[in-house]
């Protein structure tokens, strides 16, 4: 932490400020500038964190300097994490597909879809059975009877099954019959969700707030990290920008960012960014090419009649040739090192 | 809803849509254009909503007519809503302050706080049990410790109590123990939450999301409004925008278009909006000036002190200070009409 | 300048470093945290400012401490700007009304206009002659004669007059024939244009940009008062965000923000900020209760008819209307000290 | 146009919209619904689109329908634009990349930059001479000096030179000293600039405002067509968000939007999308990927000692490398059709 005195600040309020931190446990170095005085904070910068020394007479500003995660940081990790799903891998060069339909609308359209996306190269089949619905009017999905359509999709058709869960009571619940639980964007930060996703042991999927920073989103996996759950994808998804002629701003350099500052695996969801097929296509290819470890992929064995989220599912046909698109553009990139990008 | 066509579409693209809609139950009505054909479609908007209409071939864009929200609007009210709280009102020009720590750290301070502004003339104490908190490793509150003392804060102070609840497991308990519900930013699409929320009867004090537009704030108060309890309060604190120099970004405009697009009172938290304690002073006085039916301010007996947004609160003369303010500001505006304002 | 070297930044990177701020003058204070090092570079920051600092090996981050801008910044200034606007006055108390048409659009309904916003008490007309369109295809406003007509409103009303200049070349024209020289939101970082409207010696009214931080616009004031002229005047008129329910979002916080920061006067413009009538009232009087120093309002006489901005322009009945509710707020407001504001 | 009346609208109010759409020359086509009544306007939209629509008694809402831009849209085009760069192409599956320094710092840096550049297979070298600097004191470029180095560049290396033009009293002097005029984020709405340059008959790269959507995008690029000159590229350089890690959010869902709305080839600028070495790369293949006609990359001799942009300047080491990566990918991406994307 680093704590800049206004111009004008007294003698008196700097000698305050450098007591308070020292009474805090840390060590204040302070050094006079020819405009402002800085007085760098020395030690477990958690102690100061929450405290109010903005609002301290004669501070300008407080600047940090830890990051505020720990467990999802490189620097705490012997390398990088890599999860299994099923037969597959997703992490540090184990790239991996999961595919399947927005929401889970009857057994045969589920396994329909999941026999086509394993037979095209996914990993895992994805599929809502709980659906956040911004208007209480939607189609909320079809709730337990959809759960137990995934475990028997994943029995049928031998794929692992990721699926969202919105409520902590349901946790224990869908834990029982999914492989991945997802967190979505709107519960990044249910923080009580994250525990209990945290705690039951599964892998998360956890998507990134539409408003959330980078350092928000590793915070939110520092909640489910420090469950002792190690299993976290970290699934960028696009963010809330001025721009709405796409659904969200896919932020694509949040890829190489995250791979910098975690060792979790970063999926990218071309399918929610976009809002639209036609250009789910290019966001995936260029999710890959930045250095996404896997990819999130709605897919409708008919989606022009799907019940939410048609016009941004492929069917299976598109969904097969972006796979081969998929697989050559991997085979062109140059192999990613685990280790952290040199600048 | 209106349907765009491509200026390219085909004749028998034009008639797949229209067939499409008439399928659906409505009525297309087809106005040929210079470049672009639109089909208006009467009845019933809710049908197309969430269907894949953006992706049928020859569609260029699908606009939206109705409002996707029906209880939160003016249209499908007598009037507009005005709550009881203690002695207190607030709604259509019963204008109330609601304030008080933003953590309760203990029974001494909540209830020297909640006795000062009482004096000082709120109607209302708020204090957080349950903190969401971005890192894991913050202070989460004192959880059912504080409250009970909220609740005896009640008893002895003899105003009502206002806290967050976080979690669809303790609804019933915070519901027990306080007179408002409030659900945070971060919890405004936690949709079990909302429905949890309402279902308990108490009046939900419903802060806008980080990144909600206003329609997705309306929708969020239709949660809680379709549960049968009308006793919502919408809330602005701020949006996230590329401006950082305050915490977020007060969007005072929200108050006037809110007023004029539902019958809920609008309340404005100018603590979190501005993040800094000489900011708070200003954004209350324009969030009157506005028209805001509330406010919901932090106060600390000792902010400099506080566990949490120390930096933000104010102290106990500031915020008498500040009441005095207010009171001079409302006497010089001129009476709010509970007509929706004419253009 | 404070330089945060990386956890893993060996004690060879951390010298090279130093030795290069060491180089440019300054002089490093080097504190070893527990986690990251960090180098305090206390001196002249506007050297290093431009330098590639960040790539340098093993730097985690640079953070800036100095105000980038200097001449707008209440540090370097003896008290508050107060600028003359014909018998009115601009800046710290001395509130001002600057009103009329977005487009000038012929002599009579601009000189119908002036006479209307005098009378209700404006201290200034504002009206285009050349207008910036988002299309080509959009009325460009009527341009030199429409100077014309400005300069003989002036005579005839008794008011100095407002216009926005677009193009280096006209600065001269268009300083010949207005009081006011406004640059414009789009061409808030047009630095010639800044210099040049500097240079004329007129006073210069300069809107925020659309997405520029209140740093940026800080800097881009730097820019004209850096020519000598130090008559600015800075208007917040929205800022865009993901929401669009209005034109543009109002910062009202950058108000009291920006009062505290500097001693330009700040003007806040309601109209654009709104971009419908039925909005301007309330964000006119909150703009006045967050401790604006003047307005800028459109004013039309037949809004309706009005060839630009007609949606957002009060009628001469509704703006006389307005002028009467801020007098009774400013009444009601504290006197608002010429000093920043503590915390 | 589509007008939407309000529900509570009156039949008196209905009919003074429908008189005021048919005295403007369009022909209005009501649709009555159960809650609101539409207006079709067909006809020249442009007729209305400045119109004050929004502000007629009853009216609820106005959405348009055409699209405000005409010469950049792939409706009006015969087929894409392909402009030649020297003996390079850029448009419609002729890759380019243009590199070089952010500033001409001097005559031998910008030769060993251009001979590096184009050794590595760049087609054209892109440098600044007048800078546009955020802040008065920061290094403005060398100017006409500047022109002269990039001219005898030209003469000595062999390839066409790109340069910024910042102010419309120097367009004619960049246009006889460089290839390719560029217009930057800055100034996208500078429509005197706009002008001026696309009357010079250069080829102009036109790179996106920060806060611009798309639509702003294409009407700025209407501006330019509209004056003959139909050599013009699109630069996508990022936009500003709420996300702070990155220099810009790198929006890279606008290099697939923009292939389906204009015939213009489409730029991206990765170097000041991501404001720092490491991602450059991850973001240059990404852009590839996405269907990107040509990259625009910062590239200096010795970054570290860059007078502007050294952060995210790549060495000509790193610039070479990538070169061969871009290569790879585009052998391995599926050939791009010039027919807009079906759906």
């Amino acid at each position: 932490m680093v704590i800049v005195m206004r111009a004008d600040a007294t003698e008196a309020q700097r000698r305050a400020v450098v007591d308070r931190v020292t009474e805090l446990g840390l060590t204040p170095h302070v050094s006079v500038g020819e405009h402002r005085t800085i007085i760098g904070c020395i030690g477990d910068e958690d102690r100061l964190r929450e405290l109010p020394l903005l609002s301290l007479a004669g501070v300008e500003t407080v600047l940090e300097v830890d990051k505020p995660y720990k467990l999802a940081s490189r620097e705490y990790a012997a390398g990088p994490t890599i999860l299994s799903l099923g037969t597959g891998m997703v992490g540090d060069g184990a790239f991996a597909v999961m595919a399947g339909p927005c929401s889970v609308e009857g057994r045969e359209m589920l396994l329909t879809t999941a026999r086509a996306v394993r037979d095209a190269g996914a990993v895992a089949v994805r599929g809502g059975a709980f659906k956040p619905r911004t208007s209480p009017y939607s189609f909320q999905g079809l709730g337990p009877e959809a759960l137990e359509m995934l475990a028997q999709a994943r029995d049928e058709v031998g794929l692992p099954v990721v699926s969202e869960v919105l409520d902590t009571r349901h946790v224990a619940l869908v834990a029982e019959h999914v492989d991945v639980l997802q967190i979505g964007t709107r519960n990044m930060q249910n923080f009580a969700l994250l525990n209990e996703a945290g705690l039951s042991g599964k892998p998360v999927l956890l998507k990134r707030g539409m408003s959330a920073t980078l350092d928000d989103f590793l915070l939110a996996a520092e909640y489910v990290l420090n469950t002792g759950n190690r299993h976290v994808m970290l699934c960028e998804r696009g963010i809330r920008t001025f721009e709405r002629a796409m659904r969200n701003t896919l932020d694509i350099a949040a890829v190489p960012f995250l791979k910098r500052e975690t060792h979790l695996p970063v999926v990218v969801d071309p399918s929610h960014a976009a809002g639209r097929r036609d250009l789910v296509r290019p966001l995936a290819l260029a999710a890959v090419a930045a250095g996404a470890d896997a990819l999130l992929v709605e897919v409708h064995p008919d989606p022009d009649r799907a019940r939410t989220d048609g016009d941004q599912s492929l069917n299976l046909n598109q969904f097969a040739e972006l796979m081969g698109e998929l697989e050559a553009l991997r085979g062109a990139l140059a192999p990613v090192s685990s280790a952290p990008p040199s600048r």
